[in-house]
């Protein structure tokens, strides 16, 4: 669908693709937390990334409500952006040799997902407010804060201790 | 390079890799948005996108310097999260047929291309200081400044008129 036709007509169709598009997103981040939970070494980032695998479901509930409260089924269409960033997450895993140093690629590599995460539920949020859904953005405001606290904690925990460890290494 | 072999073996070559990763990044940016510009219709955010192409070209520069500094050639190495995040923006390009919803695709569109850069130089940035570059990372975070000015500038032109005027349309 898309490829040949020129089927986003208004604000609201835009708004739905987005929603599709991170609906997506969060499908392909919820496979690769695991691989991330097993590549990591360093004790708290594992429970990051196992914690965060938690919100991304709870992410997941939440955006199909927001399809529900706006009338359309969930479901989702390929996102070039997340797989792309996916991607670069795998190859660093197998150009990295020492594990504390693949540790703070990996918290570097999560950071990217989560500003993908924050910019889209930004916009989404913005847009479902303007379009008078205050229930959707309140929703996608919901998410939007949950990403930015685990951006947040991924800097801690970089800040705290993993670049150290990593630059003894 | 890296396909088959580990040769990020220490903290230093993980900055550097994610320096070259920065620098091909941007200068596919650098090749993106003069399309932007062409696409967009407004008037207020074809300058911001024609802005953002000089700050990108400043932007090289001053990667050019951090490799100068760090006793390393400047060159690049295939980033696929920014090649997916320009490919999901030339799809949506294709795909909104009004030119106003268009524009504020080209928004959410540019706003995760900013957010892409915000990660990286923050997390460049970190470790420049942690590896004991202070010079490098304040030139680093010069950039991340501007990424950041650049991402909330378009908030601005989002939240003041574009939104309102494609959910006229």
């Amino acid at each position: 669908m898309g490829l040949f036709t020129k089927h986003i007509r208004s604000m609201d169709d835009l708004f739905v693709h987005t929603l599709q598009d991170i609906y997506y997103a969060e499908h392909q981040i919820k496979k690769a937390l695991p691989k991330m939970v097993d590549k990591a070494s360093d004790p708290a980032l594992k429970q990051a990334f196992e914690r965060h695998l938690t919100e991304t479901e709870g992410q997941i509930e939440r955006l199909e409500k927001v399809f529900e409260l706006h009338g359309v089924k969930a479901k989702g269409v390929t996102c070039d952006a997340i797989d792309g960033i996916i991607k670069e997450t795998e190859s660093i895993v197998h150009e990295v040799k020492d594990a504390t140093v693949l540790d703070a690629a990996l918290v570097a590599a999560a950071q990217a997902v989560e500003h993908y995460e924050i910019t889209r539920y930004g916009t989404l949020a913005s847009w479902a407010e303007q379009l008078g859904h205050p229930d959707c953005a309140s929703l996608l405001r919901e998410t939007l804060a949950e990403e930015e606290g685990a951006d947040q904690k991924l800097t801690t925990l970089a800040k705290g201790h993993l670049n150290r460890v990593a630059k003894a290494a």
